[in-house]
């Protein structure tokens, strides 16, 4: 099956075909329909074309269906279609219908090819260095002295791996990236582009009347556990002295800011543009919104949603859902929003009235 | 005419002077005044010295004229220009004073220096990528597998071109960008450094009792219009399936981040760190401020104008002027932030006033 | 003294291990205690372990002493430590412990190994450009036409140097920075990875109904003074023309934006992710706090401190420390605040009031 653009690109990917019953199969469902249904692309369930896929896993989408110009549609179990054309159509129920879905993407991924494995004759390669055979070192990447690149590794080009830095098996990082001295990268990462681990945390003295600004020497390192993704032009600091922790399977945006001495648990999602302050600690299977920004020393728990734009400036509990400037429950926030969106009218009205009522009691 | 720092910089460009006379000729303008000043620098109108030159396309521009130390200054017509010395200072009269700027700068401009033409012999170009031979392909470039590089086109150095992209002609990478495989850029863009385009969408399933988080296959691209500027250090995600999309003519500041399945229209401007998120859509004409963050899926019109530190959380309808946090109308949004500025002032005068009036009632 | 991790690094650094009394006399230090203790590593005052040294800047850490496991502590002169077991354990009294730590950082640092000196073979230097021989050129580095680097500058790896840009003495650029065309840097610089100095500014005219938007030409350059660190993948727009400037020992961190025409003074602090406008200018010794904006042609004097996620529309003067979106004084805006965190409340009860007061008035 092939991902043909909806908006006319020129660089259509091959065509893929597949049968209804063979997509069925492929995700192990349950197929109520047309089994010979030919599918070729995938679809938003009101975006369908003939022979496109979709998915639905709402009462709202399923109340779509009968009017959708999709074929097909793989269905979380439990959700009421109406108006299933069983001839002309196909729905194919399974357990989870996104995980189903990551599960084609997968099968029809064009990926990335390979790189060889070995060092390119233009990468510049430390002979302390220890390099597994089946690494991929690839045109124009620094591997300095000391640093120790795992199994399957692949630095794609240009990237820069700093001394006695180490770089776990099968990661893969983009052209671009730099890996400062000393830090460390877990099993399975995966790095974009011109991403930055391990540049030196901002500390300083301020200047006092008898000297200048006095800088604080940044000499701990950057850990990165197992199954991590950081996205581009991101930055994580290393520690002033110990280690920046990020944990497993912990997921980092694009551009986010990460300072010296941050703790981040197992399984955080970080979306694009967050800032965190310097030792701001976040708990496992915690989630921060776009452009979130944490205080230095902030404190947020574990299982946490944080929502986009929000500033923390000290403590949120295990659990807790936030929102605002600064971080409130989300009750609250939202109450407050609203208030603040008819605040002058508000004052208007308020002042009005305490006009006529004074006016009155004076009359009175 | 040559552009000297008013700070006092070393590095002086080579001094070129130009008469008034001459400069009227080269924007086409009507000389006022006298025509042989001679002209070596551009200024501000209240920053001027001797042998400079200004521009005059406001009435308050206009007072400022008889007392700038400015020689000669360039009007959009229709302003009246009170006190001109005629005699020891020179008006041009041009139909658009900011376009004859824009002339005037082109004309002293140096540029940057062509490079050669060709493949630096350390570059590293696959040999089934398609290169014209008027491109130029830098030191430490990467072109991949089935890359095609128009003709015109200039890599400075470090650039990556990922498999089966496509560079439109006359496009200009400067050093450190990276662009994705199959991702395109039409003709005469102009890409700073280590800008990323075709970094992987931000999505993943979170995780559940039963399983971990799962990374959703981004397998789309992103396709970028014609005469399309993107700043340093930003980046632009792929889709998750079909294309992101930046229309002709639009311009993009640094830092921005674009998530994945955005679609900007053409002639767009879009300031420093603007973050869009994920399916986040765009109209042609419109303008987003510095620091602007868009929702996932927020809609904003066409001619739509978004001030800087705005989040949009939704919809913003064709020829809006937004501001605020969430955004609101700008009128309603100024009155609101002008409310919020007295707040705690307000909240303590009503107290008191309900307190009075209580004790008025109380008592009567 | 070995640093080590208290979070259990994989990476410790070789152990090195030093008396209380040797480290005394390393910071002229006034020792109170055991003389024989062994320091081996650094750590918070709460989180001590055996071995460790800590510091005592304030009350209440000083408070903590008796209390904490670690073995020995650095003191600021003047603070009273209750509780102190001169047997077991070592006070040494300094000026200021802050910069006492400084001192005693820098001697376990294990820094950077310094690059040879010299142009690495995979380097490209233009014959034209001026470089000392004390330089150090790695790999993968373009130094283009008649640039200079003087005495003792570091490119480490993949940097790029502009046509006529310039390297002050001893300044040091990490993998991946992009120096533009007659930008220069003064002397003892520090540019972390992937940070863009000399990318144009974003100068455009708007479409009209005539014609497209046009590009403002933008041919300035960036100056940079003395002492100045950069932090990873900011960003300094050139000027449109004249220069954007950064005085000395000015301190930016990662990920900050600043456009042209800013002119920024000596010692300033901008914090991470903030963002100039352009021809903003900030003065003296003033600090941003992370994530501020400040709009375009905003003015910020000298000796300011502006708190992080603050937006500056206009002027800030000197020595005031602002807050808020828009900056005011900070305990106006402290107080706003405050008021904003309960406004639905004051809302429904300021409404409550007044229909009771309405209602009465109507009845009596």
């Amino acid at each position: 099956m092939a991902v043909e653009s909806q908006k006319g690109t020129q660089h259509d990917q091959e065509s893929v075909s597949i049968r209804a019953d063979d997509l069925a199969a492929m995700v192990e469902g349950r197929l109520v329909g047309n089994p010979n249904i030919i599918l070729r692309t995938l679809a938003a369930i009101n975006e369908g074309i003939p022979g496109s896929l979709t998915f639905i896993r709402s009462a709202s989408f399923a109340k779509e269906w009968a009017d959708s110009l999709c074929e097909a549609a793989l269905v979380t179990e439990g959700f009421d279609i109406p108006g299933h054309d069983a001839e002309n159509k196909a729905l194919i129920y399974v357990q989870d219908a996104d995980v189903a879905v990551i599960k084609i993407l997968e099968a029809i991924n064009p990926g990335i090819a390979k790189p060889n494995t070995g060092i390119h004759p233009n990468a510049n390669v430390d002979s302390s260095a220890s390099i597994d055979p089946s690494a991929s070192i690839g045109p124009g990447c620094i591997v300095c002295k000391d640093a120790i690149i795992n199994a399957g590794v692949v630095l794609v080009a240009n990237v820069y791996i700093g001394q006695s830095a180490k770089i776990g098996s099968d990661t893969f990082l983009h052209p671009g990236v730099v890996i400062g001295d000393r830090c460390s990268i877990g099993e399975r990462g995966l790095v974009f582009a011109n991403c930055v681990i391990g540049s030196d945390g901002f500390g300083f003295l301020t200047a006092t009347q008898d000297r200048p600004v006095l800088k604080v020497p940044q000499i701990g390192t950057v850990e990165i556990g197992d199954d991590v993704e950081i996205g581009a032009c991101s930055t994580i600091d290393r520690a002033k002295f110990g280690v920046t922790k990020i944990g497993h399977r912990t997921k980092i945006d694009n551009q986010v800011h990460i300072a010296h001495n941050c703790i981040i648990g197992n399984d955080v999602l970080l979306c694009g543009r967050t800032t965190l302050g310097g030792s701001s600690t976040i708990g496992d299977r915690t989630m921060l919104g776009g452009a979130v920004i944490l205080n230095d020393q902030a404190t947020v728990g574990k299982d946490v949603k944080v929502a986009g734009g929000t500033i923390v400036l000290d403590t949120v509990n295990d659990g807790e859902t936030v929102l605002g400037v600064p971080a409130m429950p989300v009750r609250i926030a939202m109450a407050n929003i609203a208030a603040q969106r008819n605040l002058a009218k508000f004052c208007r009205r308020v002042d009005k009235s305490l006009k006529k009522l004074d006016d009155n009691y004076q009359t009175s």
